[in-house]
């Protein structure tokens, strides 16, 4: 789910999904498999093409969300497909939709952001446009890259394939509730002053996400070649079920394998919320998640920020979720009534 | 400008220009000149990527824009600028934001118009996504394609290059001020069936535009290079006044040459709009404007489709209009108040 998405009543994600499959099927659109969460790839020429669509009051919440950030996720949320599929963005175009309330320093202030991310990540901004919106702010971004020719050729995921993700999981949802809950106190009137020192991780990482490029590169330098690479933008459970059901396999996830970082842990306890659930469902956390021969295990151990959370298997075994009694139950997107 | 704008209390064209240049100034961010109306060009590899983003109650008002027809324009707005460009695009990327007012029947007959659009102009369909929306519909796509490396050189445009426009202008925008006529007489609740069949061209340009491709194929095997190529989607005065002032030059343009269909011109006059300043002024016209050496005029004159209406001049003698009379006035866009 996209972030503020959780606090609305919303067709539930299966819904959504169906709806897609629905318009591939009477279309004869192929929604390309390879696409989910990755960049589209042009087979032969090397180039990815990455577009994304936000929007306010779906994708963001202006109250707590600083426009020189939300510029900033927009081009780490575009150019994260790009690298998932092994590229390396090169330019970018943006296309921004503004209704009358936002005036000339607002929009320097996205666009400030969005010149800081195309500069971290080397990407040139290539176009953008300013256009009128009735209601609120609509974001568009479409950004481009190739990827080398000499990336291994991928093999089909099969069985005992390794299931990893780079950093850790979570902290984006648990920074969204605290906002949330920081948003409410606000609006009810209460007289209270934030104090939100105590969890600048989670929140950083819910309004400032950043991408593992560093974990990437030293994939490549170790010559692992994932069969299956794409970025968690739905919540972990998601995206493994969507890896599972476009390659016909099953899997076996290690719930106490899991990496949620100890501040994550801390502020999910302090709210009240299972942290590992929240790192199995939560959206918007722009790790990377790879599944790549048990063979190479070895190599994948010695890679820093990179943890193996589970196995594939047989479409016939399902997926699974191997709890920490060691208690094997189905595994479910948003599992759980936000 | 686009579409229903016209309808609307705006912040005028040259203020949302003025914005633009002051982003690209305080930001850094350099509004590539040539992607005016153009697509993104990455010099070297001939890849040519469009940006387009459609938000209702701006760019489409369905209560008379069928999903189909609204799908259809959506990709021929997209591929516009890869034509101008002087490319073909191949492959096609869409995002659709939907309210829950929207079910899966319309979002087949919008799909269904995108399909149609994709076939007709040899694009693929590479990805699409579907997501939510608080109100109304969202659409963004992104087209790429590529440009022939034997391309001739485009040179730097000169006084008394002649500019030659694709097609009729001026249609679209009267076709738009009928179907807001009918909305009008059917808010109203009058008792009125609409009798449309005399205004068939003109609604058909605003519903579902086509680009003359057959005018670029025959430009291009006459060995013709355009110095500028761009797109009318925001008018022709303003397109024109981008275009000298982009390149630093004057132009002289001949009202009595403006093209206009004869259909366009009876409706226009039924209305009481003066056909030429619709013509000048209209948007979302979707036909192809050039600036070619003057000594190619008689290559140009065997183009079938193509008109010359003026020709470029030193920046010091300005942008003017040359009337029926013979009076020259200064050439504006959006000249008078709709």
């Amino acid at each position: 789910m996209s972030s503020t998405e959780n606090n609305r009543e919303e067709p539930a994600v299966a819904g959504r999904y169906n709806l897609i499959e629905q318009i591939s099927v009477k279309t004869g659109i192929a929604r390309d498999e390879t696409s989910f969460g990755t960049a589209t790839v042009e087979e032969g020429s090397g180039l990815l093409v990455s577009q994304n669509l936000m929007l306010e009051g779906i994708d963001f919440n202006l109250m707590y969300f600083p426009l020189k950030h939300l510029g900033y996720k927009l081009v780490v949320r575009t150019i994260a497909g790009i690298y998932a599929s092994g590229g390396t963005p090169s330019a970018l175009s943006v296309n921004v939709a503004l209704s009358s309330r936002f005036g000339p320093e607002q929009t320097e202030e996205l666009f400030g952001g969005i010149t800081l991310a195309a500069k971290k990540y080397n990407t040139k901004i290539r176009y953008f446009d300013l256009t009128s919106s009735l209601t609120g702010m609509t974001l568009a971004c479409t950004a481009w890259g190739s990827r080398e020719g000499d990336v291994p050729a991928a093999r089909k995921p099969a069985a005992t394939d390794l299931i990893c993700v780079t950093g850790d999981l979570g902290a984006a949802y648990i920074g969204l509730q605290i906002l949330e809950r920081e948003r409410r106190i606000f609006e009810s009137g209460a007289d209270v002053q934030p104090d939100l020192s105590d969890f600048q991780y989670v929140i950083s990482r819910q309004l400032k996400p950043e991408l593992r490029t560093e974990v990437l590169a030293e994939l490549a330098k170790a010559g692992i070649a994932p069969s299956v690479s794409t970025v968690i933008r739905e919540g972990l459970a998601s995206e493994l079920l969507g890896v599972c059901k476009n390659t016909s396999m099953g899997c076996r996830l290690f719930y106490e394998k899991i990496p949620v970082d100890s501040d994550t842990y801390r502020n999910a306890e302090e709210i009240g919320i299972d942290p590992v659930v929240a790192a199995l469902n939560g959206g918007e956390e722009y790790e990377f998640l790879f599944i790549a021969p048990v063979a190479m295990a070895g190599s994948i151990n010695k890679v820093n920020g990179l943890t193996m959370i589970g196995y594939l298997t047989d479409a016939s075994e399902g997926c699974l979720l191997v709890t920490p009694g060691d208690e094997v139950v189905e595994l479910r997107a948003q599992g759980w009534s936000w």
